[in-house]
């Protein structure tokens, strides 16, 4: 199968599924550094992956955000608010537009090196507070990459219309080892268990009827 | 009148010409340093525009761009080629993606001051060999940033329709001064007055039958 794609790759649960289930057209993962407290341990996982699967990884600073931008997930463990994502504190942790700016600079690289698609593993869980994962979003941003780039590069995002637990299922399947992949939005050496990202984790591995993995506090 | 908008401003003509033309209503400019060659020119006049008017002025850096990104624009003077932009030839200086990459970043920057639109000054000259200055690309990039974003931040993107002589003879109506504006893509002390936008910025001044402030080598 060509390789013609780079994937968005934060290091989760998501991202990882989609880099060992698309890794035959993954030329090239990028991680987005942008002063998150959990960015760091994310990022070693998702180098960890791609070293398992031999895939190109490269990491990019975007430090400017945690200097001009504003939220509780760029502000240290104790401003993240605990509970479900649907609940609205949980809105304080949108970081304004990062999946606009983390697609744009992808594109940016995909046409650098001739490659065709932009993959990102935005699910439907994700919609009801970021408004920048919903398909509309995706739709349009594919659009402006398209009409943006002499190659016409597009958005790839299979998970936009299945869940968390779904994706736990189809990573089971592949054999993804989830102890190698960091959710937390408080950025701890272990998972807080209580964040909007981690009651969602938890959540998908009960859902899917699978082992957890997860070390929490 | 309300300040409402950031501005996405190089320090070249056009967006020097936004600035003043649409002071009233500008909360914010932005400058992006990606390493190309006329950056560090660019970004001084910039900041002079903004001090004349008063207008609160960041600098953005995008040092990934010179890193990963494939354009003779980021090569060094050297390898910038001569004569008009719509040859062929000057498609090496395109950086890919570099508006969906401002735009993002000023509407992350937008949303998380509150504010409601991206102005931007591309104009009807760039489209022959910019992707990502054509009236399409603008209409889906604002389409993106309304879904992607809680307050529906949008693109003014007012010189869409109009040339750069058009321009030249707004900014002459508005007491734009010129001569701290800077264009060449080759970014030594003066202007080369030989390559793309070097010869686009003369021929807008002598069409509009305007004095040419600019020092050419």
């Amino acid at each position: 199968m060509e390789k013609d794609s780079v994937i968005i790759l934060s290091g989760g649960m998501d991202s990882v599924t989609l880099l060992h289930y698309r890794r035959e057209r993954i030329a090239l993962a990028v991680s987005f550094y942008y002063g998150a407290n959990h960015n760091e341990r994310e990022i070693e996982c998702a180098r960890e992956q791609c070293g398992i699967l031999g895939i190109e990884h490269i990491v990019i600073p975007l430090s400017f955000m945690s200097q001009y931008f504003s939220s509780s997930l760029l502000s240290g463990a104790e401003s993240i608010p605990e509970g479900h994502y649907e609940d609205s504190n949980m809105k304080s942790t949108v970081v304004p537009f990062r999946n606009g700016i983390m697609l744009s600079v992808a594109c940016g690289l995909a046409e650098s090196r001739g490659l065709k698609h932009v993959m990102m593993a935005n699910h439907g869980g994700d919609h009801a507070i970021y408004p920048d994962c919903r398909a509309e979003f995706v739709a349009s941003m594919s659009e402006a990459m398209r009409c943006g780039t002499y190659d016409g590069v597009t958005v790839s995002a299979e998970f936009t219309g299945i869940t968390k637990t779904d994706i736990a299922r189809l990573g089971a399947r592949l054999g993804v080892d989830y102890s190698k992949t960091y959710s937390c939005y408080k950025g701890r050496a272990r998972h807080c268990g209580k964040c909007g990202t981690c009651v969602e984790r938890k959540e998908a591995f009960r859902d899917a009827g699978l082992e957890d993995p997860t070390e929490y506090e």
